[in-house]
């Protein structure tokens, strides 16, 4: 994987004679380490211990170096350890719990926890939606997941999905001030999963199921939502879904196009792709057109299909299209990309209608790479941060459940995701819209606070919504 | 219940009238409430709105005192709202998340979310064991409960019980560094209890079951002991026994009498009494009466009995004793209450043993007032703070799993817990130990560091480590 540039930390000990860092220096600055500070950690008479820090842009880069640093010779330079900023910023985790008081007193002791506590607990008993005003539950969201589709890594397991949850957590508290929680599940029986996450509801003010993979995800999140009255969001659908289209809006105004007489085409039949078909359709799109590994998806195909998929085939397709993705692009408006990479060409881009829209969002490699088609495509959108128009979650699911949560929303609905939709691309003015502002960045000072006025205003007119907002 | 004296704000929209604080000061005055600050919130020409701090000691006189004031007349005082401090200390819940990165920029994001995270979700898939480096799993436990036995409350249920959840979480960050989490469950069946944590647990580096009722909570300890490789605790039941043998190791060394020669009757079959029956057989006790309602349980007794208190008889009561409460402690050489209010007299005391070591650990209200029995038992400890010799559980839980999870223990053993009361009892030199002076105080600076420290060497000892100490 390609990296940004990357800081990396290479603990050495150096023989303590004239010409050994300088060796050292040297191999690092022949495979293209660019040298950052350098100390002193240890010396004695036979040694130094000195911690480089050497800016690297691959991952490649660094193996080459710490073995071209042993080819010196263990007596000249030792590698004692490689630490990269990553690995670093990681060491212990990246979320850690507070405490809103501090105990310092018996006095403290008595009013946060015995004996004075049972007065707020008898105090919920008799009117349980106290619960929401003296605990943390309310603000407290679950970030669940069962390791089954973690990134574009798959089946890695729930253990090693973990950093992605905690990031998913902090992204949560830093946009959202939300206080997310990461649930690893030990099983990927859909049963189970439903079961668990039921039997710990009560903990949570909000579900946002993680990296599960389809189809499996479609029924888990079908069934909790029936079970459950707080808001239980599959972020890998719902919250893609809902920044693609925001950033179909305003790319239409750019056009000049109506997403009513639009024509799309959609690579990916996985949680993203089926999300993103739907929320079209919801907002006007009518010809939309879904491919997986075995081509278009239509009714009555039959290889690779499931109930999803055939549910997909009745509402998609009008003409009942069917080929290949290259036959599916072909005069279409939009080509939507949540797939895998490179899996579409320049040539198709070129047999597509007038003012082509490509969302190649597939990560961390987009199904073609944006400079080829620079000259072909009138707007290009990715989900990566080093190209313009980025389709990032990070737009939604903080505001969403922000708003969610204050409202005390019992579900999220199509209106709500819709509303979110629209208070995304409406942060940016026509004025200021052109082929690469299409879409807010994450860290645009109104965008989150707009979705979640919008979703909470949504929650109230679907009826969806059990307190007034603040 | 008694409060410790309790700090109410009283908001008062006043008639802007000569004389309108001074009625309300002279009842508020009259019913035993102190003034703290008085403040304007807001003025008019007709009102004054005024927050007042009253000092009281019960939770009757606040209500006496709003009855008071409104009786005066709404036109005159208006009791707008009463917070008192308890309750201001838990609006929005007393524990939140942090983050231990700030995100400003798409460097940072790249960092803690994607893509960078993708390279540690990596390391972690090849090698497990960097979880515990890379993740907030090796020091982060949950505090779970079914909400069946909340303090002395009882079955108020999980929601209810949040408040305590939340304080515990608290004492293991404030004491053992240590984040703690609360779960609360949505089911009663130990069945679905046990599979729903076995389900949840790769989330944890260690698992401390609270408030959850007896008998149920020895099933599902020992199955989840059994089914996990991670520290399970029930808190309730062990947390008390250690604390009690840490008291009773400091209150022998008193009165000069040796642990094998004692003879001990509780009061209370329900988890602490059980765990302090075999805690105290583990550390040399030999003559052990336990009482329930129904008096002494000895081998065969038909009346009220269970799995659990049929086990107890096979290990207690070697003179198949029988009889009440009274009966049990006639000639004991110590008496500990893990029960409920009241449940000996003074009379009962005074058939005691030479030096009568009288543990009443009832909370909030213990089995006896210590006032009473001052002149006749030698040694008086009790659950609560404003009484010398408190046993509180807050001694042992956060260095106990402090000890336990650096040290990666796979387990809490019968080893760890003995240790861990020992460090309890030898925080205080022999010298300073005194009557009223057995057990040290939560806030001593010592004790929880030493408990981890004996609590990890004894997992060294026992074979359960699978770390070593840094």
């Amino acid at each position: 994987m390609k990296l940004a540039e990357n800081l990396v930390t290479f603990r050495l000990r150096l023989k303590n004679i004239p010409g050994t860092l300088g060796k050292a220096l040297t191999v690092i600055g022949k495979l293209g380490g660019s040298m950052g500070n350098i100390q002193i950690i240890k010396a004695d008479k036979e040694f130094k211990i000195r911690d480089l820090a050497v800016y690297v842009s691959t991952d490649k880069q660094i193996k080459e170096i710490m073995d071209a640093l042993s080819a010196i010779g263990k007596d000249i330079v030792e590698v004692i350890s490689v630490k990269d900023k990553v690995f670093e910023l990681h060491e212990k985790g990246k979320i850690f719990l507070c405490n809103r008081i501090s105990i310092t007193t018996f006095e403290d002791l008595s009013r946060v926890y015995t004996p004075g506590v049972a007065k707020v607990c008898k105090a919920i008993q008799e009117k349980p939606g106290l619960a929401m005003e003296y605990t943390i539950i309310k603000n407290t969201v679950a970030v669940i997941t069962d390791g089954t589709a973690i990134l574009g890594l798959g089946d890695i397991g729930p253990v090693a999905g973990m950093p992605v949850m905690e990031g998913k957590a902090m992204l949560f508290k830093a946009f959202g001030n939300i206080d997310a929680f990461p649930i690893l599940l030990n099983t990927k029986d859909v049963d189970e999963i439903v079961k668990t996450i039921i039997n710990i509801a009560p903990t949570f003010g909000g579900i946002n199921l993680e990296d599960i993979s389809a189809p499996r995800c479609f029924e888990i999140e079908k069934r909790l939502k029936t079970a459950l009255n707080i808001p239980v969001f599959h972020d890998d659908q719902h919250g893609t879904a809902v920044v693609c289209l925001a950033g179909l809006i305003n790319a239409l105004k750019v056009v000049g196009k109506k997403i009513e007489n639009i024509s799309v085409a959609i690579s990916g039949a996985g949680a993203a792709g089926m999300s993103i078909a739907k929320i079209l359709l919801s907002a006007g799109a009518t010809n939309i057109v879904v491919c997986d590994t075995s081509g278009i998806i239509y009714k009555g195909r039959a290889i690779n299909m499931n109930p999803a998929k055939n549910d997909l085939a009745q509402i998609t397709n009008p003409d009942n299209e069917k080929g290949t993705i290259a036959d599916a692009m072909r005069g279409k408006d939009v080509f939507i990309g949540v797939s895998g990479p490179n899996v579409i060409t320049k040539d198709m881009v070129k047999t597509m209608h007038k003012d082509p829209i490509v969302f190649a969002m597939a990560n961390p490699n987009p199904e073609i790479e944006p400079d080829s088609i620079e000259d072909i495509a009138r707007i290009i959108a990715t989900g990566r941060s080093d190209y313009h128009n980025q389709i990032n979650n990070v737009l939604c699911f903080p505001g969403l459940f922000r708003g969610a949560l204050d409202i005390g929303a019992t579900t999220i609905n199509d209106e709500m995701n819709m509303a979110a939709a629209y208070a995304i691309a409406n942060t940016i003015d026509e004025e200021h819209l052109s082929e690469d502002y299409i879409i807010p960045s994450v860290f645009n000072e109104k965008v989150h606070n707009e979705v979640a006025m919008a979703v909470a205003d949504a929650a109230v007119k679907s009826g969806v919504a059990t307190r007034q907002m603040l």
